[in-house]
């Protein structure tokens, strides 16, 4: 079942390894078929190099496995929170690479600094709050689903598909697996280039207007960039 | 027509995606004939990987596309306003490099703080101002490359082959696309090396005089660098 | 003799390599056999390259040579005085790898900053005291070691697998030479990480229930991590 | 002629590339044959990749070129200049690899912050004043020579293998063109961790006692690393 998804899956979980974003079995990467209600992802803690389309597990939204022999990755219910939060995304990744989990470490949102984050993230990069103690003793993984929704209350989820949870790392959306992993990797490279930014100069970053030119030269019905 | 330029123009794209000074499809590189006055220049959005000598645009001075089936790079405009300023340069790169876009996010100019730099830019690497509203509303990657020239006003864009736009990325150029796609990249080490020395001293730049020996060592009729 | 063990012991060596951890011939990788209380060692400055499983060094607790032509790594006496004071552990290694170094350098600890660091280290990598001269010219490599186990006085060394030695670089160790090679790839990632969020936001740090939440998920009878 | 210091000299400079510390054809390394009084030297501006043993130029101390059909390297006179006054080396290498030069472009000597410094350099690398205009007019490229070893007048040349030269790029040397290629790598690494070290704690810095014991553990009579 699902094997286009599947495939699809597997293939965004490895373009995380081949830019570099992961180390060893961190990181994951899903999708949803909408209609079915049906969620494909990495199992965890199993070696890249190992995984096959076949691997990957089936869930409902409520995260019941469909199929599959392995253990869905332990951020499952991260990423069905979103689903069902965010119903016009269909694909999710999260990984902790370094220079984007440096800034969720920091607690501070990536600040839109130039044109290469305006071309993909309409506004900063938000950072979470801080989990409660209640929150991380109870169903960690939920509420972490639950504080990026909340911090997304008046953010158009399309159009900054990316998110910093405070003190852990960052998850990236889009359209579908190989589209959330796609943002993924220009995060990685944005969130470089803004600590170097930031450090050359601390008050730096885009007017509204050069946000709003280069993100809709990529995105919605007047976009120019690239070919038809 | 132009297969010489063409495939010159292809390979300084290439070369900028070996140097690690490109991700995805960002990034273009340019070349002209100054006797046909006829530019050469990258599609828009197509992978590195696919790229071939025929999928390379012509276009005239003013933008008309003589030859080509794709649409060609979105910087078009930016580019044809600096071939018409600049009449003594051959070709033109654009990158988002991690560090030079870093310093462009900064809006500062790279000072002249070693002789690599000399070797190469007789002088600060400026960056322009930012843009107006009214500039990014109307024609806005011609209006890049007005700012771009308004701030070279008193530099010889020969002298000086790079700038940074402010809150975007850099640009260089050359005699020819190959010239510019090694300025680009030494721009890049450059930009890196000089992040870290101003974090380790902020006071720090080199004399006049020794940017001149360097600078003249490798141009002009006096240059002793390399075989003859 | 201890062919596995050797085995690892290469192995161990040669992920250290594979990871960028080490250069030319610095570093070094250990296991023990607990039974037989005989500890297995890379030998000093060979060419990784060339290393073979038959090239092992074999020594007793008290670093007599029992098997090998070559000599033992120079920091042998540290790891014995590990092994013997750790008894729960069954590998260790040594690096000078980039970004721990600086931390050792700095003579900081590397606080606990976030999830990738709370997933392998309950709490801070601690950082040894700086050794007395009268250490330093007595048997230094001995004394190190002993450093390092006055530091972990408080700690449990299972729970923290990793330690910086002031003014050197870090160890690290698990219960096998593998886990502890790969305890070393995860300390340089925590260690890049956390300078860079330390210089966006010198007061960052994850709380203790979210130190617990997430070491707890890797270790420990209640671990859900990866597959049964 | 000198075959075997041809070759020798030609791995030196190819160990620098391996080793990522040149840009294009940025640095040069040479070896000296003392019995002879002649110098082996890398040609200027020539790309490695065709570098051949051949290709190498032969000088004497005066400069005269003895063999060759290339132009030498256009830093040969400062190279002469260190063969002359440091008659103990017998070879020498420059790059302008990213993090030393960032420290060379800062004004600034690398202190001695570790261990993987103490190994090798037995004290900071110190960092050359500036030169006069004069002296940039003059002959500049011995003139660097000449600030090289004004710099060690109460420096020891073996005990301390590497100099910055301000507002320029590192020289370093050894006892054969390998081992002052393998200087150059390292001082690359130790420059890299100092910089993260001195903006993790602007104090650090090791004891005389554990610079001694380190650098005396593999150089000179009572060395111990390594195999005999």
């Amino acid at each position: 079942m699902l094997e286009d998804l599947k495939e699809a899956t597997l293939e965004a979980n490895l373009e995380l390894v081949r830019r570099g974003l992961v180390l060893y079995t961190f990181g994951n990467a899903s999708g949803i078929d909408r209609e079915q209600g049906l969620v494909v992802i990495k199992p965890s803690g199993v070696d890249y190099e190992a995984l096959k389309p076949e691997h990957m597990v089936v869930t409902d939204l409520a995260g019941n496995i469909v199929e599959g022999d392995l253990k869905p990755s332990s951020d499952l219910k991260t990423h069905l929170e979103l689903y069902k939060a965010f119903v016009s995304i269909g694909g999710i990744v999260h990984t902790h690479s370094e220079n984007a989990t440096a800034w969720a470490q920091a607690g501070r949102e990536i600040p839109a600094l130039g044109t290469t984050h305006a071309d993909y993230f309409h506004g900063p990069v938000p950072c979470t709050r801080e989990l409660t103690d209640d929150e991380i003793d109870g169903d960690y993984v939920l509420n972490t689903g639950t504080a990026i929704i909340e911090r997304f209350a008046e953010i158009d989820p399309l159009a900054v598909p990316a998110v910093l949870v405070a003190g852990h790392a960052p998850f990236t959306w889009g359209k579908d697996p190989r589209d959330a992993a796609h943002n993924a990797v220009v995060l990685e490279a944005v969130a470089k280039m803004a600590f170097m930014s930031v450090l050359l100069n601390s008050q730096c970053g885009v007017s509204q207007s050069l946000l709003d030119r280069h993100y809709f030269r990529k995105h919605g019905a007047k976009a120019t960039y690239g070919q038809d």
